[in-house]
């Protein structure tokens, strides 16, 4: 018998079969085969060859999650003729279901009919358990459904004076006889349910078994009479420091049913992570007040996604949170003022696997539990780990950048022999703070700018509106947000226009109206800014590029390439094969802006792409399979981290990456795109360390 | 190396001296000895040898838990001549140690003196740390301190920025390390405590690390800046249906520092258990009440007794909790309607091990743990199973009654070969309750009671007087408290005494005036009083023993009997060879009385005894070794349980042993000490079913 076999085969009529006689059964897609005595369950021979064929109530014909389609005819690649009456006649327990239910043409329930000649049997995809989730994005990982927690139906023993016995370990001898799991617990909240559920339910239960992929027993986190049919669901958190984002899953087949997104109300205590945690220790009890806000925030989060997606939030069994270091303690309830000067030491660096109650998550479960990826380093969090998981650059044939751009970018560079990692602090000038016109992306905002080469006039696009700026109806198609700011995929678009244009010297200087021909170069102050938009006829802001906007973004850029240069430098490249745009503002940049501004090294530009929220991804991932989760935690021991913090070369790296694009890197792959003009505003001063050339290593 | 074997003498003096130039070392009083290089501290050389010598500190001189003596001159047995240079000197440490705290003449610390030549170490009782508990009683069980929770002093690697770790990953590995300690986790009330600690300690912690006997990681329940000299204790508390006791307990010596008892605040809900479990059927949300209602007594008794023994709450580690079923459930926060009929199914029989705060413990340690013997069966709880922990039926070579008077009776039976477990209810006559003039063992209460042979008049003691009534200053040393009724022992041994001196037929009708030949015999009813004491000159009680007293006394050692005699039956014996009488009670039962009375099976009086609380012994037990609770679990398995509820033959026994003594036991050993009056004052009627012969079999 294979492992995969249980009791149940026993109990059918194949015993009764004289041997010899014994039926061929071919599944599909899997091509598992066998021969079993006429009368077999199908149920039981998927399981005897180990075909991935879901059930929940273990046969008894009411959960109906092993529904099959039996082919019949010839099948020359299997050598099969298949008859129609290859399996038992539809019988009164699959009558009832599809009386009650309703069965598809052609389903039959697995656990009711048996084999009973040849015959090719088709798996549906959503009779396998252990289903594939299939995401859109092309590059992501294909992720088999295997969640921590899982629904059971038992039948359990009624209790016997004669051999007396607890209800919870009849419960745990069901489950082992019926479903192989192993030593099993349950806490007090559980043990007040059951005696009433199995009652209730003459002795049939539903339980949610947590069992991640750790040692000890498994737990019992939820208890229903009969068979529950409300789902269970997993929350994936993505706790930025800005906004925080919630995916409500559907733990049996991985769907996303509802998702959210809030802004962090930390904000308040300070924009950005160092001014948290400077808040925390200049303010006795600061980080607590911290603590207490983010948790409310996810609480009220978890709420609104469940009242979105019409569930109970007490059917919530596990939450898996990714973070940086910052909100990895601030939400685990640890003062992060370690984190704000060196050594930057983690209170804990270690994935956290402990009930979601205890961090204050009360609005799910009562017993849910709560998963956080591991944190790779002091500036490398749990999001970075978490986009490792949705990348898997260990499992790249060709060394790949990935760039999670946020007020910290995690970058990682590897492929199969070696991963590095480390963060730099880009600050928030990429997400629109410090931006003399810089908004947040939301409706409104500027996301898209084009220079004409000619005539040096901008069109733009903003969020809310697929109209460029010059086109017809833009007017009216705007104007109900108005035109209130650049957002961050906007400034880079901007300034690589600006420089694509002569608007800007390799210096990051803006050129006056007569040096760039075009009257939108206007003076302010001693400088000179860009103007994208005078919305004031309307009432609305006059949108520019300030010099000092320029400057934000250079200090931005050139500690985003700094920090990728670094991980190449460790590496020994001088090259890397495939860039990655992390996180929700990578999906918006556009990798040829991106590259004239010098945010990246030089790289195929089609080799450039967007992941979308990978830390988002990542969470998912590690919520709808256990065993990614024990992946991810070997993974991040063997990743090499570089902390930036300390190392002469990432000054050096971002001293002499202020040019545009930077003064430290050819550029084969951007020239071949496009020819950048070597214009020079530089009339003296301004040009800063940025106008410094490369200098012999 | 042997496994006990750490790294530390590897930093001894002792690689650098030339072989064959060893010194022999002898450890008493375990013997142990080798030969070790010159320059091995006591301490390396004690581990390698693994002699138990306790250290908290890991051998840095801070701790002094590794005080030994060093032996000077020979010693023929072990062939060794020891110089009074046989250690080092004494050294800076040792000095620094001698100063701040003093070393007794003599000591040494274990750490710091290092053999130089042959010598012979005393370990002394207090440095070892698998010490044994000495207990007072002479068949108690010697008990080895090998608690769950355990102090450990560590020095802590401090972060470094080149590799990247958390600072609980360095405390694992330095516990890993320095005291060979596998996995390790911690939840965030000690995440937040960490970094600060390590800190302010210079990166030497002290930790309370808790790892019982079930296999996963080791928890940190709490740390502590440097070397925390304050204690870990744990509270052993017996959870009965009317008191609650609770014993502190030094974790690192098993010392009891302070002792305490509160009324069961669900009396008011129910005076025995079923009237509490019909309080739960009666009333919605009647069984969270009384949850509540333990739970706050049990947190005001943990603040009280640490109070009186002058330490904070929160150094409690662990808290065993030992009860019958009913409240095992209750305090569980499980509604106990299934025990009140049949099947009498449990929620759960395991054993619980669980954070303490799941039960509503708020008052002790925030990560302090819960341990709950499991429970026999549906009306054998886990008190029983503590009783048996205490008493060890299952080491015993002669067959052993073991009963712990209560309620509700639990009963063993038992050698090595087997163990056989009942509970029988008796009712609370024993406690008081029921009788006309009872009371709770408690000042005033009448405790003793002897009747002369020849003028029938009794005296008596009371509680908290040593005079009997009719020695001289009796009545001024008892005029505070008053003489205020009987308790339990009082009036067992009252109709013990009355059966004895002619006043009680075997069938347990007083006698009047005539027949017994004392005016103290009075009618009351259509029945016979004995009165004992009448106080009412003195505005007090009159003291009676009704004739309705005796019968429920009937009932209840009916009840006890008749549960003994079925498991007798049960394996198939007609004597059994020791008894021994636990609970608060039971040990102030007089085994004569309890025998006249015919309460247990017919023993020689001199293996009758009194184990005291075994139950909250058995509590203490597996709160000072967690080795212990391992071997409960495993017995309780294995203990066969007879459910008196379902078995004809109790009632048979029952209606059989309602005479006095019983009608179904020969008593030769009674016989032997004294003869019972044959009288008979049957008059017809009043006799009732006591009066049966014995049935043939």
């Amino acid at each position: 018998m294979e492992p995969g076999h249980n009791s149940q085969p026993k109990e059918s009529a194949a015993a009764d079969a004289p041997p010899g006689q014994e039926a061929l059964v071919v599944f599909t897609p899997s091509g598992k085969r066998g021969r079993f005595a006429p009368g077999t369950p199908v149920l039981s021979a998927a399981r005897a060859l180990g075909v991935d064929l879901d059930s929940v109530c273990g046969g008894r014909g009411i959960c109906s999650k092993c529904q099959i389609t039996p082919a019949y005819g010839d099948f020359a690649k299997h050598g099969v003729h298949v008859a129609q009456d290859a399996l038992s006649e539809w019988n009164a327990v699959e009558q009832r279901y599809h009386d009650k239910r309703g069965l598809a043409p052609g389903r039959r329930l697995g656990c009711q009919a048996r084999i009973m000649r040849d015959v090719v049997i088709d798996v549906p995809a959503e009779s396998q358990l252990h289903r594939q989730v299939v995401r859109k994005s092309a590059d992501a990982r294909v992720v088999v459904m295997d969640p921590a927690t899982r629904l059971f139906y038992v039948e359990v023993a009624e209790p016997d004076m004669h051999e007396p016995s607890g209800d919870l370990e009849r419960l745990g001898n069901a489950l082992a006889s019926q479903w192989q799991i192993g030593q099993i617990e349950a806490g007090p909240a559980v043990l007040r349910k059951l005696q009433p559920a199995l009652r209730k339910g003459g002795w049939g239960v539903s339980v949610a078994v947590y069992a991640d992929h750790r040692s000890g027993p498994a737990r019992i986190l939820d208890i229903w009479p009969g068979l529950h049919e409300g789902g269970l669901y997993g929350l994936a958190i993505d706790l930025g420091s800005t906004t925080i984002a919630a995916h409500l899953t559907d733990l049996t087949d991985g769907r996303v049913i509802a998702a959210g997104g809030i802004m962090n109300p930390q904000i308040r205590f300070g924009e950005d992570l160092m001014s948290r945690v400077s808040y925390a220790m200049m303010n006795p009890g600061g980080d607590a007040e911290m603590t207490a806000a983010v948790r409310l925030a996810l609480n009220d989060l978890a709420r609104s996604v469940s009242a979105e997606a019409g569930i109970d939030p007490a059917l919530i069994m596990e939450a898996v949170v990714v973070c940086n270091p910052v909100m990895h303690h601030l939400f685990l309830g640890i003062d992060p003022v370690e984190l704000g000067q060196a050594p930057f030491a983690l209170a804990t660096s270690s994935a956290q696997a402990l009930p979601a109650r205890e961090t204050g998550l009360d609005s799910l479960n009562p017993e849910a539990r709560l998963y956080m990826l591991p944190c790779i380093a002091g500036h490398v969090g749990a999001d970075a780990a978490a986009v490792a998981l949705a990348q898997a650059p260990q499992e790249s044939d060709d060394l790949v950048l990935i760039v999670d751009v946020g007020t910290n970018a995690e970058i990682l560079l590897g492929n199969r022999e070696r991963v590095l990692a480390c963060s730099s602090p880009t600050g928030p000038a990429f997400e629109g703070a410090q931006i003399s016109s810089g908004q947040r992306a939301a409706p409104g905002a500027i996301e898209r700018v084009e220079i004409d080469p000619q005539t040096k006039e901008p069109r733009f696009k903003v969020i809310g509106c697929d109209l460029w700026s010059n086109e017809p109806g833009f007017d009216q198609a705007t104007a109900q947000t108005g035109i209130t700011g650049i957002c961050g995929s906007g400034i880079i678009e901007a300034v690589a226009e600006m420089r694509m244009n002569g608007i800007l010297d390799a210096a990051g200087l803006i050129g006056n109206a007569e040096q760039t021909g075009t009257a939108r170069c206007q003076p302010e102050g001693r400088t000179q800014a860009y103007l994208i938009h005078d919305g004031t006829a309307r009432g609305g802001p006059r949108i520019t590029v300030t010099q000092n906007d320029i400057r934000a973004i250079q200090l931005a850029k050139a500690a985003l390439y700094a920090g990728a240069r670094l991980l190449m430098d460790t590496l020994g490249t001088e090259r890397v094969d495939r860039v990655v745009l992390a996180g929700a503002f990578g999906a918006h940049i556009s990798p040829k802006h991106a590259m004239v501004l010098g945010m990246i090294p030089d790289c195929r530009l089609e080799n450039v792409t967007s992941a979308g929220n990978a830390a988002g991804t990542g969470a998912r991932l590690a919520l709808c399979n256990a065993g990614m989760r024990a992946g991810i935690e070997e993974q991040v021991r063997r990743i090499h981290k570089v902390e930036t913090a300390i190392e002469p070369r990432f000054q050096e790296h971002f001293v002499n990456a202020s040019a545009i694009p930077h003064a430290t890197d050819p550029f084969p792959e951007l020239a071949r795109v496009l020819t950048l003009p070597a214009v020079s505003h530089n009339t003296g001063g301004g040009g800063g360390s940025g106008a410094r050339r490369r200098r012999p290593r």
